[in-house]
């Protein structure tokens, strides 16, 4: 048994009693939050306590007056259901937090919901509560720190540059067990991120309770295994006498900055809710408000009036505010260093302002490739590389890579190095620390969680590819990119069954419908070549969301452009457009087409037209895009008085009949696939002209 | 460098020349077979063919005749991209694969497609291929296997039950990477599944050509920190001279199946591709065919005739096809133990019978709960809980639990042991190896992919909890279970913006669309709580497809049921059905509602009939199941003459169109939520009986 009374902690130079009384009013301040709002979780905001606060207040360099200074140190909370182990010290910290924002926690409208979300709270750095995700942002933060000085500071010496700073990442038995977090902590030690440091909360508690039912492995030698430092901190003194020794961690801390080959693990055993007498180291403490006569014992204990709730001493609150001061001067020491180096760098520094700005650089557009008409065409995902290809001289901000699928997804801009150690080069991959080929493994989650981080992180903007059948491996952080509007680029090659032999578990049917159901999320399959460019290109020019970019295995014909009918590319940008009119301008049906499918939806019309049926084509790149143009645009193209439509998509119908109405027919494929030439199940699973042909024919 | 130019293999007691020769033709089928079709993955067949042979050929205990032998051990690849290691083996062992399957790798029609596929292909255990799933499906064997044991003969000692086998796992790098395997392998330690083998070929080589650039872990000091028995097998000889030690391999899966108190874990090094002499340890030999050249080059080298394709010695094919009569033989010694065990145990033969013909029990059906109407109610997950809890007792193979979420999913079936090994039990939850409640941690693909596991073994039916807004996270096991059709159900809890306080991360709006566009999931989402008794029955009855059971966090009002003009809960099976007719039985407008939302259809119903609009009240538990009917039960619930039509639930509009038609009205929330109290959103976002009769009134 632990003796759990009391604590006896040992402290770092420089801490006060003052900051002691601020640890335990943080604790307090918890209990009392998620007892007012009747639901949430106390238990790791009180015994994280003092480790927040540290950072917080001792550790980081951050200034809450600008909490958005680029020199910051970064704070991710993985485990985001402890939220009040942030909001607390962004109150104290004078972020921008008042006492009244804590007290309407997860409430209706306010500054603290029940998990922390990216642009809605001042000092949160990026939304976590789906666990593991904050440990894969944190990893991607730290490569987007390498690749920012990189580009802009590559020749400063180890920590003299202003881009030099720290990524810490607080992570909870959750984030640990969560397959992202092995996947996102295995690529960090290959990419030995000496930027990063993740503290584990190793408190043997979950919902659950006791973790001994389903974690019992060896977290440090697991970290150890991937390359990582690892450090390991006991407060319970091998489960004898629960001490906060916060010299030890202030100590770890040090230790960790100082390692220059890996990142960072500290262990760090505590015990979750203490010091509340009851309910320390329980299930409960995690998850639900710990009950007026524990948190009255518990002030009791702490030396706290019992009866007074959200009770912070003025003394405290001006302690803990002075950071406000030290914060101004941690910047204006870090402005010195930048102004030197915006001097001695005026190149650099025009870049530095248009990451700052978030701007796309000027003229990028003229860079982007075009095609000649080509009935033989080539693979949107072959357009695609050339795109990348294209404009990697003219946006250096742009860099990704693949989930082991490089080749496949055409992911790889021509001559442009690998972001690698430079002892992790292959044969086939050279470059260096500060490259921007990135190559993930087959890691789908961690990838779109780290470009999240990337993104977030500020400076670059990231793309990341695999199959889109592995888009499901990926979703928990797609729908984050999502929520938080961060414009990173999912590039999903092989769409359909036009994939070919691969077979069933490889041909995404349902996943361009499953995408679109995602709020927030452009969905973009372009159809031929041309269209993948003007696709690229709406994709870039939209700097406040994600999207999914479709793309074909499969060589696909490149139509005309401005000529025989054929409109230019300008409408891909509105989601959809009039690709090729009916004889005449009048349609009798409108045929709509995305991606691969459009060129059925061309061969029928002519089939139709010798019929004397004047059909019109509309490509559909983006539905998201054309449900943004205003009614006049979206009814010019696809007309309300024309109540004979086809959609052709090879994927579920799911979605279609809005698009074309009762009277409509949604030519679509509802199974799984099968394994054959693509060609060979686009025949046997009826995509062809003369399927669109016929469903005309039923729609009129 | 490794001196590569030939093996000088070690070889186990009773091998003999002609085994030798046998691997080596498997190699060259594997390449011819590539060669042929013109795609696909040689090199991992090609190195993995002794590996492959001596399980298949001496190691495993099968019987190519009856590949259904519930005492078999199972084999899975989990790298199912090399697919021919099964395919040749299936051959050669007899199972029913003939040299012309080979030939007809990838193509339409084959026995032989891309990756294996569950049910098309005999003695393919599970569908694999998306990387990571098959090592968790072999911990839902491991895991199946001790339960099926506990149930049927636990007083058995170890190793004389003839419900003692042993399940082999074959994983490459890519395996490895996937976050997946790490929540398997993490929890298999904690799990002690000592009937569990995993071979790992650390080859080195992915897509991306040598792995040094994402993949510098040491996995099997990895598999060490999660208690793993590891053992390593080096056949380059610290990259000397590469030999395939077979002895070696032997020896060590035989001290492997020794370990009586945790999983095994096998590193073996190998060159993949080898002994091809210009593409062994490349990245093209793992996903491209090796070229005519190449293949001539290598069978010149084995001593083949490089004329000649698809050879196979007369010889070679009588001596492994002998594995038909040792299969039998081991059957028969099987079969021996397996009579002496039935007529000693008549009660547990009788309800063996049942798990092979896959029957429920007798008279399940009157063991389900159900609730007198009351307008305060309860949760559906509540409800869940409760039909466990009655169900348990009658139905021993029904078992599962919560991926750390056991109260909040109500998962526990009340009074019931967990599966744990002695040593693992908590406070909170006591048990032993044969117990029946599972605690996968915070690991919810690799629970999905476990469930998979579990059912396929054979035996026994799983579940498994999470909150819905995380079936983002183990989507990729989800449409493993829909495309195998294997009755799995998945318990998704804290649907839709109902669960409150949490906020928009965990409030999934889109998740019921997203889930429905998977082909062959029946998406389940009961109105109160007789509704889920009858959705769990009819989830029972279909034992050939998995389900999502979408249940509320919040009190839903329980109707009154066969009184006051409410239907009984008998069309819940049909997937919709008329719960509450217009007066007079011919309705102006038809209200449609899922779940935790049927009661504002209800509530609109009131509201409208006082203004003179007879409306109906449909409620829809399962789309799928709906669309399974026919023409005249569907058109008597929804009316084709009927146009005015609304649905109503608490998520995005997609799919809607389809049942309210060009003049209905959609009742939705197509954007995230926020944090605050269920009830405050639902008012905030616009879901109640005034909403629901607006929409009526403008269908209308």
């Amino acid at each position: 048994m632990t003796d759990t009374s009391a604590s006896t902690a040992v402290v770092p130079e420089g801490w006060t009693d003052l900051d002691s009384k601020a640890v335990d009013t943080v604790r307090l301040l918890a209990a009392d939050a998620v007892q007012k709002v009747g639901n949430g979780h106390p238990g790791t905001a009180m015994s994280l306590a003092p480790v927040a606060y540290l950072l917080f207040q001792k550790e980081m360099r951050h200034n809450p007056a600008e909490a958005h200074w680029p020199g910051r140190d970064r704070f991710v909370l993985s485990c985001g259901h402890s939220s009040l182990t942030l909001y607390i010290q962004l109150y104290l910290g004078g972020f921008g937090l008042e006492l009244d924002d804590l007290k309407a926690l997860r409430t209706w409208g306010s500054r603290t919901p029940g998990h922390p979300e990216y642009g809605h709270t001042t000092g949160v750095e990026i939304t976590t509560g789906p666990l593991g995700q904050g440990i894969a942002n944190a990893v991607g933060m730290a490569m987007a720190a390498r690749r920012e000085r990189g580009l802009l500071d590559p020749d400063a010496a180890p920590g003299t540059s202003p881009f030099d700073h720290h990524i810490y990442v607080l992570a909870s038995d959750g984030d640990i067990e969560e397959g992202i977090s092995s996947e996102a902590s295995s690529l960090a030690g290959t990419q030995r991120l000496d930027n990063l440091t993740l503290i584990y909360d190793n408190n043997r508690i979950s919902i659950e309770d006791d973790t001994n039912i389903a974690l019992t492995e060896d977290v440090a030698a697991r970290y150890e295994a991937y390359g990582w430092h690892v450090q390991t901190i006991d407060w319970t003194n091998g489960e004898t006498q629960y001490e906060e020794n916060l010299k030890t961690l202030s100590d770890a801390l040090e230790t960790a900055r100082g390692v220059t080959d890996r990142p960072s693990f500290i262990s760090l055993r505590t015990i979750i809710g203490w010091p509340a007498p009851k309910k320390q180291g329980t299930g409960k403490a995690h998850g639900s408000a710990l009950g007026d006569d524990e948190i009255k014992a518990t002030k009791e204990l702490l030396g706290f009036d019992p009866e007074q709730t959200f009770e912070v001493s003025d003394e405290v609150i001006a302690h803990t505010r002075g950071l406000r001061d030290r914060g101004a001067q941690a910047q204006a020491v870090w402005e010195e260093s930048f102004q030197g180096w915006a001097e001695a760098n005026p190149d650099a520094k025009a870049l530095y302002d248009r990451f700052v700005a978030d701007e796309l650089s000027p003229g990028w557009e003229d860079a982007l490739p075009s095609w000649d008409a080509d009935p033989k065409g080539i693979a949107t995902r072959a357009a695609s590389g050339k795109v990348l290809t294209a404009l990697a001289p003219v946006m250096p901000e742009l860099w990704g890579g693949s989930a082991d699928l490089a080749e496949s997804n055409n992911t790889t801009p021509e001559g442009e190095p690998s972001f690698l150690p430079t002892d992790r080069q292959t044969k086939a991959f050279s470059g260096g620390p500060y490259g921007r080929v990135l190559h993930f493994g087959i890691r789908e989650h961690a990838m779109g969680a780290i470009m999240n981080g990337i993104k977030v992180h500020g400076g670059t903007r990231p793309y990341g590819g695999t199959f889109l059948t592995f888009s499901d491996y990926m979703r928990g952080a797609v729908r984050l990119s999502a929520l938080m509007r961060v414009p990173v680029t999912y590039v999903w090659t092989h769409d359909s069954i036009g994939l070919g032999e691969d077979g069933p578990t490889h041909q995404p049917v349902e996943h361009v419908a499953a995408l679109r159901a995602i709020p927030g999320l452009d969905v973009v399959r372009p159809a031929d070549a041309n269209e993948t460019s003007a696709a690229w290109a709406q994709i870039l020019r939209n700097g406040d969301r994600p999207a999914g970019l479709i793309l074909s295995r499969q060589n696909l014909p490149i139509v005309p452009r401005g000529t025989d009918g054929y409109a230019d590319t300008s409408g891909v940008a509105k989601g959809a457009y009039v690709l090729l009119d009916a004889e005449g301008g009048t349609p009798d049906v409108v045929l709509i087409g995305t991606g691969s499918e459009v060129q059925y939806a061309v061969a029928a019309r002519a089939t139709l037209a010798a019929e004397g049926i004047a059909a019109r084509v509309v490509s559909m790149p983006c539905r998201e895009w054309f449900d943004e143009q205003d009614r006049d645009y979206r009814d010019s193209v696809i007309p309300p008085t024309v109540k004979a439509r086809v959609s052709v998509e090879a994927g579920v119908a799911l979605g279609w009949r809005d698009i074309v109405g009762d009277a409509g027919r949604v030519v679509s494929i509802d199974h799984y696939g099968a394994s054959a030439s693509g060609a060979k199940l686009f025949e046997e699973f009826g995509f062809s002209g003369d399927t669109v042909a016929a469903a005309a024919r039923e729609s009129l």
